[in-house]
Parts: structure tokens; C-alpha cells; sequence
């Protein structure tokens, strides 16, 4: 069974935020977008601006005249407001809703909305009623007016990201670290250039001058290579007064 | 002891998307924003206005010269980029640098820095080896470009989802990362001896080795005291033939 998830804009007002909007859906990949009335019509070229050419990329927007018929089709519909009303609904993280509809499927729902309200005035006790369940961001009480685009980028952003199902493949650039004996033998090879260079201020001190210095070097985890780098600079650096003298 | 994040915008473009990123930062409760060479310079009126009051609300934004003068009093230093280049740092989710984040006061680090690029073009290679590691959303490889403010509000929303207040945490087992001033001078002076030591082959290769040995030594996240240290250890090995010959 396929499962559509679709974000539904009720009442746009500028075409700036649906461009926007649709330009971070697009960036975590999620393609169907719905409008609901926009205030300054359909199609909108401040939209098609502000998109960065999601549009290209989507799904075609379909244009309804209410939130009722832009749920028809829809078996799970969540509102994202962030001022749960008194309305008795579940209220949802965007992480809790996006775990959820993850799950969705096992559940028989094959489409899943995420709703959003007007810009000023945010979605009517109406709409929020049309929906299951609620989601609110963990906006700041002094300061939580989302601005539209950033709402619907940070849902497809938790839907992108999986929900609390942490990604276990912690891709990194970087190259294995090196064998410990090829630390091993870096160190013999620096203890031995430090000695001779008079690092180590006292035979009872050394010791402990090793271990701290071991365990700061190790701690980069190098590479093979790094460990290669670093003989380098090792020997450029001793070359210092050999050149000079 | 406190721990404070701040953002950090490298050559922001446009004043609307400061604001927006001011915006979106204080809906999740981040007030420490800092500019460096804002393109259309500091204050900006495009910005206020796209920031809904978010600057009312903040600590001052502090503008710098550099990326490098805006790092100088952190000692963690994340770096935003879609686009994981040929650069030897760890790369983590969005989530997993907040967990990092979230825990940072127990390792010592008072200060956080998330870094954003401009607009068009991103952090430059030189601006992401002055961080310790990479932060990548979970972007579609077909349309990866995220808005500089929908980037900045995720993080964000990140931080403000890791549930916990910021831990301020009195005992550390290990020393804090020196801040990046004392990685900085330890760079300029190494990079230095190593220029009189003939250690890069060409002028060409030298940008690409100075990165790499660069990131190889931050990746340790050293202290002050590891600091001084690694530099006895270049006194000690520049006086080898000082002392033979």
C-alpha cells in the first residue's frame, strides 16, 4: 500500500510563503501541495520567485475552495497551530505526529495531511476541527509566531529526518582511524626527536609528559594518512635549523 | 558554569534573510546572533522588517571582520554546509550535533557556535576547517538548497526539541576545548615553521595540506594546557639540529 503525505496551505496570504514553503517541502523531499482559497490567486509568480524552481520539481498544486474538500480524500490530517485552542484534540510535537504517520500505513491510512493556517491569524476553530489531531512546535512562549514557510519546512524537515528514529549510519568524512601501531610507532619516533630536543624538563617528569602527550595525539583518531602527515611535519620542523645553520 | 549558543552568518547577502533567520531563531529561543561581513552592511532596515520583532527581543547582534574573529571565544564550532567536500571532519545529522550540543557543558564548552554560509555559494573550505565538524540536513539530493533562514530555524528547532534545558554541568572529567583563537595562533605559527622547513611540496598543494593538517589537529578539540604543549613540542623539534649541528 502506498502512503501519499500531502501539505495543505489554508488561506495563503502572499505568494512569497507559498514559493517558500514549497521550496522546503521540496528540500526534504516531500512534493504535494495543496492550497486552500489563496488570497492573491493561483497561479503567482512572488510564489514561483520565491520557490528556487520547486515547482518544476512537484507534483501539480491543486487549488480547492475549502479545507473539507482538500481533506476529502485524506485519512489522517493533522492541524500545525501554535496555540492549541479549546479544542479537545490530541496535541502533538512535530516529532511525535511525524512518528505517527511513519507508522501510518500499518494503520490502513494511505494519505496523510499536514495543515497549515493563514499567516496573521493561523487556522479557525473550524478548520482544527476537521482535523485528528494537532501539532505544535516548541516555539517560545514569548516569541511564537512561525512564520509559514519555516512551519512547513520543519515538518518535512522531521519527516525527512524520520521521526525519533535516530539514523544509525553515522556517515562520516572522515577516514578510519589508523592502527595502533602506527601510533605506536609515531610515538617512539616523537619521544625519541623530543629527548634529543630537550622537551622534557626532568627524567621524573617525562612519564607523565608521555602519557598526556600520547593521549592529546591519539584523540584525533588519525588516519593512516594523518599519521603520515604528521612524521611529515615532524621532520620539516627539525629540518628548521638544519636549513638555517 | 553557562554554555551559550550562538549563530554565526558568514557574508549574509540579503537583510531579509537576517531578519528571517532572526525570526526563526528566537521562535526557538536562540539569541546570540553574530554577522560577519554582512554584504549589504549592519543595521538593516530589509532586516528588521523581515524579523517580526526578533531583534527586539535578542541579545545585540555583534558584527565581525572574519569568521575566524567570530570564533575566537568558542571553543565548539559546528559548520552548516549541503555539501560534505573533500574535508576531513566528522559529518553529522542536524539532531546528532544537538545531542552533542545538549551535553557540551559537561565536556567544558561554554560556548557553541552554529556557522551558516551565504546564501549562493555556502561556507568557503577555508571557513569549514576552522570548525570542528559538519552539520548536513537530511536534504534531497535532487533539490538540496535550503533557504539561509529555513537552515538557521532548524537547527533551531533542533535545540529547542532536545527537551532539556541546557545542562549546566560543574564537573568535567576532562579539560575544555581551548577556544579557536588558541587553535588559531598555534595554526599561523606551525604553518609557519613548516614554510621555513620545506614541508608543502608546491604552492599549489599547500592550501589543500594546511586544511588537512588543520582538521587533523582541531579534531583532537585540545585545551589550553594540550595548546601549550604541542607547542614545546615545536620548539623542541626545531632545536633537534639546533642543537647537533
Amino acid at each position: 500500500m502506498t502512503h501519499q503525505i500531502v501539505f495543505i496551505l489554508v488561506r495563503p496570504q502572499m505568494g512569497e510563503n507559498i514559493g517558500a514553503a514549497a521550496r522546503a517541502m521540496m528540500n526534504f523531499g516531500i512534493g504535494n501541495l495543496r492550497l486552500v482559497a489563496p488570497r492573491d490567486g493561483w497561479p503567482s509568480e512572488a510564489a514561483q520567485t520565491m520557490s528556487a524552481g520547486a515547482f518544476e520539481r512537484m507534483a501539480v498544486v491543486q487549488v480547492y475552495d475549502t479545507l473539507k474538500a482538500a481533506l476529502a480524500d485524506c485519512n489522517m490530517a493533522y492541524a500545525t497551530t501554535a496555540r492549541p485552542r479549546d479544542i479537545n484534540k490530541p496535541v502533538l510535537s512535530p516529532r511525535d505526529a511525524v512518528n505517527q504517520t511513519i507508522t501510518a500505513p500499518s494503520s490502513g491510512i494511505t494519505r496523510t495531511a499536514f495543515v497549515f493556517g493563514p499567516e496573521r491569524t493561523g487556522l479557525e476553530n473550524d478548520e482544527i476541527a476537521c482535523c485528528h489531531a494537532i501539532v505544535t512546535a516548541p516555539v517560545s512562549p514569548d516569541f511564537p509566531s512561525l512564520n509559514l514557510a519555516q512551519c512547513a519546512g520543519l515538518i518535512a524537515y522531521e519527516i525527512a529526518s524520520g521521526g525519533a528514529e535516530l539514523k544509525t549510519d553515522k556517515e562520516t568524512a572522515t577516514d578510519p582511524p589508523a592502527p595502533l601501531m602506527d601510533f605506536e610507532n609515531l610515538f617512539t619516533r616523537l619521544e625519541r626527536m623530543l629527548d634529543e630536543g630537550a622537551f622534557f624538563q626532568s627524567d621524573d617528569l617525562r612519564p607523565v609528559m608521555v602519557r598526556n602527550l600520547r593521549a592529546m595525539l591519539l584523540r584525533g583518531a588519525w588516519s593512516t594518512q594523518e599519521i603520515r602527515t604528521f612524521h611529515g611535519v615532524m621532520t620539516a620542523l627539525a629540518r628548521l635549523y638544519e636549513n638555517k645553520n
